[in-house]
C-alpha cells in the first residue's frame, strides 16, 4: 500500500507553479462567487436606517455589531494567533506552524462564508453578510485548524489548502444536519468544530501514515523557546475561550452564561492538567506539553452547553474531568495510538479536541435533557432551546436524545470526510516532503541563513561547526 | 533563624505526589463550595426576560454583558499573558514564569469569586455572579501575581499554591473593610491590589530570605531573547490599563474617564522612565528593566483616582511623577533593599506596585478631597462617590480622609497577612529549590534536553561543549 | 553634499543628557498645553447625567464609549504591539524596533491630542476630549510608526522624537485640509496616514542616505526567532484592521460595513502574497518578508473606501491586487528604489504603505465617484458622505473628484514635510549611529551580557569564542 521512498530530496516538493498556481485560481474563483452571490447583510448595509426604522429600533446600538464584534475580535485571535503560535512547538516549524495555518484559515473563511452562506443566509439568491458570519467563518475555519495540528510538518501547503476547501465543504454540510434538521444547539461547537474537525484530521493522518517518520524524530521535539512561543498560543485560546463559546449565543443571558461558564471550566481544568501532568512523570516534573494543550480540554468540552444552564459548579466538574482525561491521553494514548493504529498525531488533537469535543456532545445532551421550566423559567426555557414553530412541543429528553444524535453525526461525517480527503491527499502530485523532511521549515521556506549556522550545524555531528 | 543549608540537590523539591495531592482536593473543594453557593446572577441566569421586564429595560444591550464584557476580557490577558510574559525575563525561569502564573491565578480566581462572592454577592444564601464577579475575581488575582514578582524564581508551586489561598482570602477581607466599611473608591486598585499585594509580597520575600542567593546570581539576569518575551507582557499591560481601571467603573462617564485618564498618565510615565533610564546610567543607555516595568507605574498610581475629575493634565502629572519615582527605585532603592533590609525582591515590585500604589492612594485621597459639585455636577457629585443612604452627608474632605485611612488599612494588612503567610512559607516541607538552584526550570519542569545542551554547556566551563 | 565618515566609534551617539532632557521638557510642555487646554468631553465629563437628559438619551449604553472601546483597545494593539513586532525582524535590533516604537507613540498620542484637539475638538477656549480623540490620536501616531519603518535601524532616539513632533503636526494639517476643507471620506486612512506616513519616511530616509550602509549589512537580515516575533506584530495588526478601519466610522452600518469590508480584503490579500511569495522566489520557497508584510496591504488599500459599499467582492478584488503589487514591490522596487533613488527603506514601507495607499485613495475616489441614492437608499447615501449643510448639493462624481484631490495633496504634504524633517533631522548633533553600528541594539540600550557573548563572536570571525 505504501509507495515506495527514495532518497528524501528526490521527492518533488518544488512549490513554485503549483502553489501559485492554485492560490490565485481559487481566489479568482472567490472573486467571482462572491460577486454572484455575497452581499451586505441588513444591519451592514447603508440602507441601515430604513431597516432601523422598520424593526422599530430606537438606536445603532441595536445594531448586531455592538452585541458581537468584541467576541468576533477575541474569536479571530484565537484562529490566527491562538492556533498558529500552539502549534509553534516544534523546534524547527514555526514559519510553516504561523504561516500555513495564515493561509489555509484566510482561504478557509472565504469559502466558509459561501458555504455557510448558502446553508444559512441565503435570501432572494443572495447570501447576506454580518458579523454573526464573520465569526460562524472563522468557527469554521477552527475545525481546519484543528485537523491541521495532526498533521502539522508532514505535508505540503498545497494538500492544506485542498484538505482546507473539503472540510470546509463538509463541516458546513455536517453543521447543516446538526443545526437545522436535528434541531440541535451547539454554539461553542464542541459536536460541530471540535469533534468533527478532530476525527476528520485523524483519519486523513491515518491515511497519510508514514512508516519511516522516525527519520525526523530528532526535529520532533520542541525547545526552550519554542515552547515559549507556544505558551502564546496557549493562553490566548484559553483567556479568549469565553468569547468563543458565547460568541454567537442568543443576545442577553445566554451570552452572559456561556461566557461564565467557560471560564469556570478552564479554571478547573488548569489544576488538574497540572496535578496528573506532575503525577504521570516519574520526577514529578509538569510537562509543557500538557500544560499547553490540556489546559484547553474544558473550554472544548462546555462547548455545548455553555450557553445553557450549566451552572458554575457544573462546568468545574466538566473541566475537572476534561484536564485528566486529556492529561492521560497525552501520556498513555498518544503514543498507543501511533505504534498500534499507525495514527501519528502530531499536536496530540485526540486529547485536546477528540476527547474532550465528545465529552462536550455529551455534557450538552444530558444538560439539554435535565432541562426544567423551572430552572430556565417559561419563556427562557422556549428561548435556549429555541422550542418554537415545528418544535413547539418537543421535550427536553427528545432534545437530548437529538444532541446526541448529533455526536454521532459528526463523528460519522468526519469519518467518512477524512477517508475521502486523505485519500486525494495521498496522491504523489502534491509536493509532500520526504519523511527524513518532515518538521523541517526549510523545504517550503526561505529560512535566515546566521540562524541555520547556528543552530543547523550543533545537531549535525558530519558538518563541524567551526573549520 | 535561619536553618542549615546543605548541597543544594539535597533539598527534597519532588513535587511528585504533593503537587497533584493540593491541585486535585483543592479543585474538590471548590467544586463543593461552587455547589453549594455559586448561582448564576440575574443577568446570566435563563430567567433574564422576566428580569429585563422587572428592570424595565427595552433591549438585550443593556445586560452587564454589554458594558463589561470586552474590559474583561483586557483584564483577563492583562493577568495571564500581562504578568505572565513580564515575568519571563528571567534567563532560565520561562516556563516558571508563565506556567506558575497560570496555575495560581486559575486556582485564584475560583477561590476569589467565592471570597468576594461572600463578602458583595450574597443573597439569601447563594453568591450571584455575573461579568463584574469575574472581573473582580481577576483583579484580587492580581495582587497575587504581584506578590510573586517579588518571591519569583525561589519558591515552589506549592507555595504559590498556599500563599494564593491566603492572600486571597485577605484581599476580600481588606477589600470588604474598604469598600465596604470605611467607602472608600478604589475601581482600578492602587490600594487594594497594587499597595496590599506588593507589601504583602515584599514581607514575605523578606521572611524567606535566602543569604546564599548569590550562589545562583548568574541565572538571574535576561538575555535577548528573554527580554523580547517580557515586552509582550509589559506592552499588554500598558496597552490595556485603561481597561484595568475602568473595568468595574460606574456605566457611562465614569468608565469613560477612568480609561482617558489612565491613557494620559501611561502616556508620560514612558517619557520620565526613558529619560531617567537613560540619565542614571553612565554610558546613558536605556536599560530595558525600566522599560519593561517603571511605564507601567503610570496605570498603578491613577487607580483609584482614574474614575474621579482627575482630568487628563492632572493624569500626566502622576505618571510624570512615577516613572521617575519607579526608575529611581530600580536603580538605586532595590539594591539598597536587598543589602540592607533582606529584601530579595525578584521583579522590583516595590518600585513598580509598592510605590506607584502608595501614590495612587494618595492622589485619590487628594483629588476626592478637592472634589466640588461645581466640577462633578449635582448628580454626578453624589453619584461619583456614591454618597447616598448612610454615605448621604459625607463631605469631600472626610471622604478624603477615609481614603487615607484605606491607605494605612491596606499596608497594615499587607504586612500582617505577609507575615503570617511568610512564616507559613518558611515550614521546610514545602518543596522549595536550594539556593543553587533558584531561577531555574528544570528543578520543576521537564525542559527540552537539546536546548539544554546549547544552552547550559556554554555557561557551564566544567562540562566540554564537544567531546 | 554627505558629510565626511569618520571611524565610527568617533561619532557621538551618548544619550545621557540629551534624551533625557527632551523627554523632560516635552513632557512639561504637555502637562502645561493640557492644563490650559485639555478637558474631558461630555460623555466623559461628571456631568454626563445632564448631558444624557439633554441630548434625549435614554441609557448609559448610548455612551459613545461602548460604541468605540473594543475598536480603540484593538487600535492601540495594533500601534504599540503591532508594530512594535513588526518591526523586531532585525536580529539584533529588537529592543530599538519595540522601545523606539514605544517611546515615540507615547510622546505622539499626547501631542496628537492637542493639534487634533485644536483642528477637531475646540470649543470655548478648550478642547474636549473622549474615547475618539483616543482613536484619532493612535491614528496619528500610526502614521508615524510607518515613517519609523523607513529609517529604522539608523536613527537615535531623538531623531525619532523630532519626526514625531513635526510628522504629527503636519498629519493634524494634513488631516485638517481633507477632512474638513475638501470634505473627504477617510475613515481608515489610506490617504492621512499610510500615504502621508510613508512618503514622509521615504523622503526623510532618502535624505539621510547613507552610502556606507553596507558595513552593517549583516545585520540587516533577520534569524529565525526574530522572524517569529515578527509574526506576532504581522497578526495582530491583520487581525485588527477591521478595526482600524471601521473605528472611527459612522455608528451603526457604516462600522459594521467597515469590519466586514476589510475583513475580505485582507483574506485575500493573504493568498496572493503566498502566490507571489513562491513564485518569484527561484526554489518556489515562500519568503518571511513577504508574508509578514505584503499580507497586510489589503487592509491598508481599503482604508478609505471600507466604509462605503464597497462590497464584499469588491474588497476581495482590492486585496487581490494589493497583495500581488506589494509582494513585487519587495523583491523588485526595493532594491531598485535603494541602489538607483539612494532610498533605504528598511521595513519596505513603499510597499506596504505607499503603494497600496495610493491604491486606497483611489479605490476610494472610485467608489465615491460610483455612488447612487439607490445602492445606498436615500437617507444613508446623505450619512454615508455627509452630505448635509454646505455639502448638500454635492454629486458623487464631485466627491470623487475631492477624494482625489486629497491623496494629491497627502503626497505633496508628505514630500514637503518629509523634505523639511529630514534636513532638520540631517543636523549632526542629534546622535545618529556610524554606518557600521546601525541596526545594533548596544549603542542605545544595554543588552545583556551573555547573550552577546553567544550571538556576537559567532558571525565575528575576528574575536575567538573560546581563548
Amino acid at each position: 500500500m505504501e509507495r515506495p521512498r527514495h532518497q528524501g530530496m528526490a521527492k518533488n516538493t518544488y512549490m513554485r507553479w503549483r502553489l501559485p498556481l492554485i492560490c490565485l485560481l481559487w481566489e479568482v474563483a472567490m472573486i467571482v462567487l462572491f460577486g454572484v452571490f455575497v452581499r451586505f447583510g441588513p444591519e451592514a448595509d447603508a440602507h441601515w436606517e430604513e431597516e432601523k426604522r422598520e424593526m422599530n429600533l430606537t438606536s445603532d446600538i441595536e445594531n448586531d455589531f455592538y452585541f458581537r464584534y468584541p467576541s468576533f475580535q477575541d474569536v479571530h485571535v484565537m484562529i490566527f494567533v491562538g492556533f498558529g503560535f500552539l502549534m509553534m512547538f516544534l523546534k524547527r516549524y514555526g514559519f510553516g506552524a504561523v504561516g500555513f495555518n495564515f493561509l489555509l484559515a484566510a482561504f478557509g473563511i472565504q469559502w466558509a462564508l459561501l458555504m455557510q452562506g448558502w446553508f444559512h443566509s441565503f435570501k432572494n439568491g443572495k447570501i447576506l453578510i454580518g458579523v454573526e458570519n464573520l465569526i460562524n467563518a472563522d468557527f469554521c475555519v477552527g475545525s481546519v485548524c484543528i485537523a491541521f495540528g495532526a498533521i502539522l510538518g508532514k505535508t505540503s501547503p498545497i494538500q492544506l489548502l485542498i484538505m482546507t476547501l473539503f472540510q470546509v465543504t463538509l463541516f458546513a454540510v455536517n453543521e447543516y444536519i446538526l443545526l437545522n434538521l436535528l434541531h440541535v444547539k451547539d454554539a461553542g461547537g464542541s459536536m460541530t468544530i471540535h469533534t468533527f474537525g478532530a476525527y476528520f484530521g485523524l483519519v486523513v493522518t491515518r491515511i497519510l501514515y508514514r512508516p519511516n517518520l522516525e527519520q525526523s524524530k530528532d526535529k520532533q521535539g520542541s525547545v526552550y523557546h519554542s515552547d515559549l512561543f507556544a505558551m502564546i498560543g496557549t493562553l490566548y485560546l484559553w483567556m479568549y475561550w469565553p468569547s468563543f463559546n458565547s460568541a454567537i449565543s442568543e443576545h442577553g443571558d445566554a451570552q452572559h452564561r456561556a461566557a461564565i461558564n467557560t471560564y469556570c471550566s478552564l479554571a478547573a481544568c488548569v489544576l488538574t492538567t497540572m496535578a496528573f501532568s506532575s503525577m504521570l512523570q516519574k520526577k514529578g516534573k509538569l510537562d509543557m506539553v500538557h500544560i499547553q494543550n490540556a489546559t484547553l480540554a474544558g473550554g472544548v468540552a462546555v462547548g455545548t452547553s455553555a450557553e445553557m444552564m450549566l451552572t458554575p459548579y457544573g462546568s468545574l466538574i466538566v473541566g475537572f474531568i476534561c484536564g485528566i482525561v486529556s492529561t492521560v491521553g497525552y501520556v498513555y494514548l498518544t503514543p498507543f495510538l501511533e505504534s498500534r493504529l499507525h495514527i501519528q498525531d502530531t499536536c496530540g488533537i485526540h486529547n485536546l479536541h477528540a476527547m474532550p469535543g465528545l465529552i462536550g456532545g455529551i455534557v450538552g445532551a444530558i444538560t439539554a435533557a435535565a432541562a426544567t421550566e423551572d430552572v430556565y423559567g417559561k419563556e427562557g426555557f422556549i428561548k435556549a432551546f429555541d422550542f418554537t414553530g415545528a418544535y413547539r412541543s418537543r421535550t427536553p429528553s427528545v432534545q437530548g436524545g437529538f444532541q446526541a444524535a448529533g455526536i454521532l453525526v459528526s463523528v460519522l461525517m468526519a469519518l467518512a470526510g477524512g477517508t475521502l480527503v486523505g485519500a486525494i491527499l495521498k496522491l504523489p502530485v502534491w509536493g509532500d516532503p520526504a519523511a527524513e523532511n518532515c518538521f523541517e521549515d526549510d523545504i517550503y521556506w526561505e529560512v535566515p541563513e546566521e540562524e541555520e549556522s547556528d543552530a543547523y550545524h550543533m545537531h549535525n555531528p558530519d558538518k563541524p561547526a567551526s573549520p
